[in-house]
């Protein structure tokens, strides 16, 4: 099949290759030309814009930033929009508000053009080893017709109901990681305080109910203090900024009022990562805010 | 080997038949007779009280409930200190405070008794598989001479330090599970708010960095709506209020000082479970104190 694919960053690229290995023509689009050139190599051809690209594939994947990087390369002056053929699909992967994908959604589809919302987890491994979980929302068709590709780039494929599911999920994916990496930070922080060893702690505690992929992961770069690996810690401040702004709306068809406490002040803990100027940390740093609440001014 | 066991609840029961499945002589006490049956039907000795059990065993275990219940079945008038031989064992496997665990093995050295504290991790299914996560605290020579005897209740079992380290490692576990469970309960609870399947919701998040043995265990009941399963909440509103004081002391041997909100934040969510009469209920009717926070009067 005639693909697309646009964001090539450290989850579109082996995302993008994945669906390469199983045979299908590849058309890429990013604004670096590093970020094409593994792709190039691999057979893929590379486009000048998203307008570009669009008319020479069936299916389009975009994994770019965030919510204005979509309507940039969706909606803008160049945009897959303005190339895209009636009838091709667009699938839109990286994590935005559910309200921005439900818009770019309502815009493709008076062009003929369907839309996929499907944000993943997994992470960059999971992207490696086309282990991802993809939560899709939008029209049933276009998912079985859509599904096959998503499992050459994941393991756990669901629809979750209507254009906006998928992030919606994806926000709630994002507040229960995110409160489990305070949670990780606060008790390895505590074991250390306590004269214990995070590392033995660490692993003792993933034999038994505490056990995550959390402590997994960032529990890890925890212990051993690289804050350098994964996905940038200013990217969980964007995705939790949406879940937040979810249970301020309730849901956006519900009056609002949920209360997300945990969430809230993990929110807090986010935001003093970013005023360290650890934005492009990985979000096992968060740990770095606990024990900052410890330090002495000296230090 | 000839063993005690002492406290045959929901954790204790299938910990003690774990045991005589590898062939050891069990001698048992427990306050309720029908806790004691099914140990005596597979052929265990009933003692009347810890002190005359002792004597009997080369190692005696417990797994009661509180640091009153251990201080009383120890060191209380018909305790395992008034029977138990020189150069015997008393492992103690419930969760209670890391000080009152070293109180008690410093009594039970006076006499040339040595005591490991050992709590474990897993829950009814853990012990029932002899799966445990079980972190030991303790001389490391008395640990090496149990071990052989943890591992017939075990998979995951480490020694973290000196008397009190494994009642502090098993704090560090609840925090990190209580905080992920606060989360938990946030991410089904917008799901839900927002229209989706929870259901579907956490099979989605389990397949991604959102995964988590929480999620797994107590996602499953906060979806079926099934709180009668496990372990009493109110057993956690122990544990983490033992977390909490660890914080609170920083540690015992450091000065005062940790901050840990999260867990704080979440200790106030399980004070509302026990505050709606729910201190009976699994720990995953945390959700209705996040769905509560959202009722109107009239419901």
């Amino acid at each position: 099949m005639k693909l697309g694919f646009i964001g090539l960053g450290v989850m579109g690229r082996p995302m993008a290759l994945n669906l390469m290995k199983h045979g299908h023509e590849m058309g890429v689009y990013a604004r670096r030309a590093e970020a094409v050139a593994p792709l190039v190599a691999a057979g893929a051809v590379r486009y000048a814009t998203p307008a570009e690209l669009a008319p020479n594939a069936e299916i389009t994947f975009t994994m770019v930033t965030n919510s204005r990087d979509v309507e940039e390369v969706v909606l803008g002056e160049q945009g897959v929009i303005h190339g895209a053929r009636e009838g091709s699909v667009l699938v839109d992967m990286e994590t935005i508000s559910p309200a921005v994908a439900r818009a770019v959604a309502a815009a493709l589809e008076a062009k003929g053009i369907a839309m996929l919302d499907a944000p993943v987890s997994g992470g960059p491994m999971g992207a490696a080893q086309a282990t991802l979980s993809i939560m899709a929302g939008g029209k049933a068709e276009v998912f079985e017709r859509v599904k096959p590709l998503l499992a050459c780039m994941g393991k756990t494929i669901l629809h979750m109901g209507a254009s906006g599911a998928g992030q919606i999920t994806k926000a709630c994916n994002q507040l229960a990681l995110l409160v489990n990496a305070q949670g990780t930070a606060e008790a390895m922080t505590l074991a250390h305080a306590c004269g214990l060893d995070p590392a033995r702690v660490r692993e003792v505690l993933l034999g038994g109910v505490a056990a995550s992929r959390v402590l997994e992961l960032f529990g890890e770069r925890m212990v051993t203090r690289d804050f350098s690996a994964g996905i940038e810690a200013r990217l969980y401040h964007k995705d939790l900024h949406i879940a937040l702004g979810l249970a301020h709306e309730a849901g956006l068809a519900h009056e609002a009022g949920l209360a997300v406490p945990a969430a809230a002040l993990t929110m807090q803990s986010v935001n003093a990562l970013i005023g360290r100027g650890e934005g492009g940390s990985d979000l096992s740093a968060l740990i770095k805010v606990v024990e900052g609440m410890r330090m002495r001014n000296a230090e």
